[in-house]
């Protein structure tokens, strides 16, 4: 039997600094139950691991200042620090490919939610491993065994507008691997490889409210187990037909 | 105050065929509210239209034959007509942009869930107008004002598996727009345009668990009213920097 999932936004979090510990902050405004799958959007991770640039701070380089155009060569710089390649430039966008695999505009690197003006917030230097962290600190906490996903807004090719998706993950697979199972007429299913952790991604954000700042959710009713890494929904880029 | 989301998966609707009345179906298995998006895989929206082939009455064309490779060439025929542009071709994978404006595997062409053997299940006609005819169907049989989605799981480039997304929308915005809203600092936020109708969709396919057979389900405490149109999350080609 199907059951219902419910997702509720994680209210009463307070703005985080670097050294907070993220775990403590959710289980202070949530009952936790065995198989949750707490969701945190990028932003609250990555100040908590003190993964915030000062502009003044940065000096660009010459391809920093080359690509810039009209843009901040220092939050160009800080992008091309934070990529392995740059995918595509047509100003003001920058798409680009980050030291986890993930293509996305700016390489993650954000200006907006930041601790002040003037910051850049990058995203966790290994999200995967955010994620596992904060699992860990969880069980501590409650002795609850649940999932954790670290999410980040990108946008997509073909289609307008951004949605949620995993960039870390702990506890749970990222992709449900259908392959082999049948309809009932007999065929393999069309949709083999769920991206479960991006739909999980996207359903936490539509109760997350950016404006309202809720830096996450929980989903209850999944119990899906597993070790899946965010990493491993970076598609190969020999895979890959569109880069 | 945020409110908390809650995700119903759609039991015990039987196998549709031509002519069956879908909204019906679904009033018979869930007793609807205002504001609820009752979100229906393509599939069961298809079947209900007829958009249903037999292989063996389609004859491929020439192209279809140069196409098709080790693959039946009738398929490739059925996806060429629902196609108004081939985009890439890598065996067994043929992504296409479909009438719509959706670029996908198949042009959406499939033969899982059909409802025999030596069959394709076309995409609707047009989606949007599935949904709206749905959505007042639902308004006449039950007098609730609710929003629809008609979806599909598509694959994307860049990241691995696929997730559901919106491809007829009704009485509900697909796109959230947030731009010139700013954060507690004062910058404009990093994601002003949020693709909500395709965070719902793959919210609702973490229940309907294809292989069981759920069709589609309901998603309660959104509250969103507006007049979108999946067809407007089709990136427009001259803006499209990966095609």
């Amino acid at each position: 039997m199907a059951t219902e999932l419910r997702i509720v936004p994680l209210e009463g979090i307070p703005e985080v600094a670097e050294g907070d510990d993220v775990a403590e902050l959710v289980v202070r405004v949530v009952e936790l139950e065995d198989d949750d799958v707490v969701v945190l959007a990028q932003k609250i991770v990555s100040k908590a691991e003190g993964r915030v640039l000062r502009l003044d701070a940065i000096d660009p380089s010459e391809r920093a200042l080359e690509l810039a155009g009209d843009l901040d060569p220092r939050r160009v710089e800080a992008i091309l620090r934070e990529s392995v390649e740059i995918v595509r430039v047509r100003p003001p966008l920058v798409i680009a490919e980050t030291r986890h695999g993930f293509i996305c505009a700016s390489a993650g690197v954000d200006s907006s939610n930041a601790p002040e003006q003037g910051m850049l917030v990058l995203l966790p230097e290994d999200p995967d491993a955010s994620a596992a962290r904060i699992r860990e600190r969880i069980r501590e906490l409650t002795g609850r065994t649940v999932g954790v996903l670290v999410t980040d807004s990108f946008g997509r090719p073909w289609r307008q507008g951004t949605t949620d998706v995993a960039i870390g993950a702990a506890g749970l697979p990222v992709i449900l691997d259908l392959r082999g199972r049948r309809d009932r007429v007999g065929y393999e299913l069309h949709a083999t490889m769920i991206a479960v952790a991006d739909e999980i991604a996207g359903a936490a954000e539509l109760v997350m409210g950016k404006v309202e700042g809720i830096p996450g959710a929980v989903v209850r009713g999944l119990h899906l187990r597993g070790e899946g890494r965010a990493r491993d929904l970076a598609m190969p880029a020999e895979r890959d037909l569109f880069r």
